[in-house]
């Protein structure tokens, strides 16, 4: 099984260093062989080759059966012309490897619970969120530019959607919610924009194949106001791509802890791209400080969406438990009494306890 | 004063009727004379006269010197096509007005505190947030269509920003920071979008021109973060009519308390438009239930931006805020040990007590 391994920029490369580790104790564990390739993204690669997604880097990903992602980005970076900052490189590598479902689990870990800054009675019975927002079109893709116009400029941007973009990522999400709570929360804005509208057509007559899930159509803005007074009510939200932006993040911060949040990114294929959902926060990197167990579980969903290895997953989740369970926690998840480790010990427990 | 009174649907009717109790108020304790002249939107102008948007109603309302709003919509009208459904009578308002600023304060009042589903450490210093909204371009109003294509549709909406468009909204913000904490936080999504960097590049340099207000740039994304982390670093936040949309709901549900939030849509004149932020409420329409003060506080808004009579705008915000002292709440705002009244008789007590 070949990884494709991109370390990126700022926290990334120690977190991935950690998720490596642990790969490695699940190879060992259970007689796998991963085979690991490094290559270069974001500002990582604007450093070395100019650009922020080098060929090489688009030939070994699609030689790849994953990838696995740190973080791309940071201020040095932050004054270079659009097609040329780390994030196009991440948007060009989405597209290039036509990764059109992004999975977003939002969860609150037992353990961790009082890390959210809801109140005990907001939370309930507690977040558990999977957000399926759609990665290759909307407005991230459509047409863009700008003009000269008398007294000034004039800039713009196309959000497109087709029938089959929604019908493709609508199934992996009704797909998805038959392993879950059965329930998937459809969010666009319909009463304003026609590719919402689109996206509710088709949404609604793929959700008549799933009998078996129930289907929720919801406004994006009440959807920002749901999430806050009552996550517990989602189990799956279905989105496009610009408000699985937003709302993925929302739902992220609603649990409190960030540096917990892995994510997926699908394709046709069984070729994934795997990251954790925080940032390279370049004010940390290379303290030992950053938490890998974003990274960690994004590796360990790569191991159920790449490779089927759903035992192997399961594993890496429950290590993962069982360090919470011992106390153990980076800074940026401390509880009361908790133990403080850094990076590399975070890591090393976690595959210890495999 | 010439005020255009549209009711609306839903429970819209029973708040504006408060909302004129205390306007009578103020024009007998304060000597003015206020002429209220009704008109027709949404819902209410569907079953009269076929269309969400009656020419009579933009004929008052430009004769307005204000124009004050219930809600609109409901599902009786639901499934009508796009530009038949409600929502498009409040569209076509705001844009035949010019009304390009919307704003939207998500404030906790102190006797509210315990509604906030945020916990007492991230509640902070308190939520005391006016959400700057672009009102009349972005998504909302650029071309959009929908065409057939092998297997299927395609369907788009554009995202349009002028320079001016900017500007204006922008200086807007900047002024009204001047009067607040000196604070202006811009959000967009300038590593993905054309119109957002053109947005972010126009802010800036009106910035220049207010060397007294500090201005932050930050991406939507991150916004929806920070708004639930640590919302008592905003003071003005600055934003695209679709972002704006999202985020003003997401900050006024961290309040806890959506049934006191006042919003204005102002234009370049004095001539505005308000309503509260909540919805028509179909399900409470009718049964004295509604809770009437954030139309109360939208008209106070309307003393203040339309009118100039701070004086008296504050003396209905002081009215409401002694009310809240006496523990009378409605029942979407109850507190533990309050009394509870009904739509009418808390629109008496705050005309009692102006
Ligand atoms: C960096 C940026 C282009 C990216 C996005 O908007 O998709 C990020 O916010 C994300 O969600 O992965
Ligand atoms: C009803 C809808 C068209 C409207 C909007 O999106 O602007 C509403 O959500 C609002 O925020 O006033």
């Amino acid at each position: 099984m070949k990884i494709a391994v991109i370390p990126g920029d700022g926290i990334g490369p120690e977190v991935v260093g950690q998720a490596i580790v642990v790969l490695e104790a699940v190879a060992q564990k259970f007689g796998h062989r991963f085979e690991f390739q490094e290559a270069l993204l974001g500002g990582a690669a604007l450093d070395v080759k100019g650009v922020p997604l080098p060929d090489e880097t688009m030939e070994i990903c699609l030689k790849s059966d994953a990838v696995l992602l740190g973080a791309v980005g940071g201020p040095k970076w932050d004054n270079l012309p659009g097609h040329l900052r780390p994030e196009a490189g991440l948007l060009g590598i989405r597209k290039g490897l036509n990764l059109f479902a992004n999975l977003r689990p939002a969860k609150v870990f037992p353990q961790l619970k009082s890390n959210s800054t809801l109140k005990e009675e907001a939370l309930g019975e507690g977040i558990d969120i999977l957000v399926v927002r759609e990665l290759t079109g909307d407005i991230y893709f459509g047409e863009k530019g700008r003009a000269k116009i008398p007294g000034g400029e004039k800039a713009w941007d196309t959000a497109v959607y087709t029938t089959y973009e929604v019908e493709r990522v609508a199934h992996l999400a009704f797909r998805i919610a038959r392993g879950r709570r059965r329930k998937v929360t459809s969010v666009d804005k319909a009463n304003v924009l026609e590719s919402s509208r689109l996206w509710r057509e088709v949404v609604s007559k793929v959700g008549e194949q799933y009998n078996d899930v129930e289907l929720n159509l919801m406004y994006v803005d009440n959807a920002a106001m749901q999430l806050i007074k009552n996550p517990h009510q989602f189990d799956v939200i279905l989105t496009t791509n610009m408000f699985g932006d937003i709302l993925s993040d929302e739902a992220a911060m609603l649990t409190g802890s960030l540096g917990m949040l892995p994510s997926a990114s699908l394709g046709e294929g069984r070729l994934g791209l795997y990251e954790p959902v925080h940032g390279s926060a370049p004010d940390i990197a290379g303290q030992d400080k950053a938490n890998p167990i974003a990274t960690i579980l994004s590796a360990a969903m790569m191991l159920r969406y790449s490779f089927y290895l759903e035992e192997e997953a399961q594993a890496v989740e429950n290590a993962v438990s069982k360090v919470l369970d011992q106390g153990y926690r980076t800074s940026d998840i401390a509880t009361p009494g908790a133990k403080i480790v850094g990076t590399k010990e975070m890591g090393s427990l976690i595959a210890q306890n495999m």
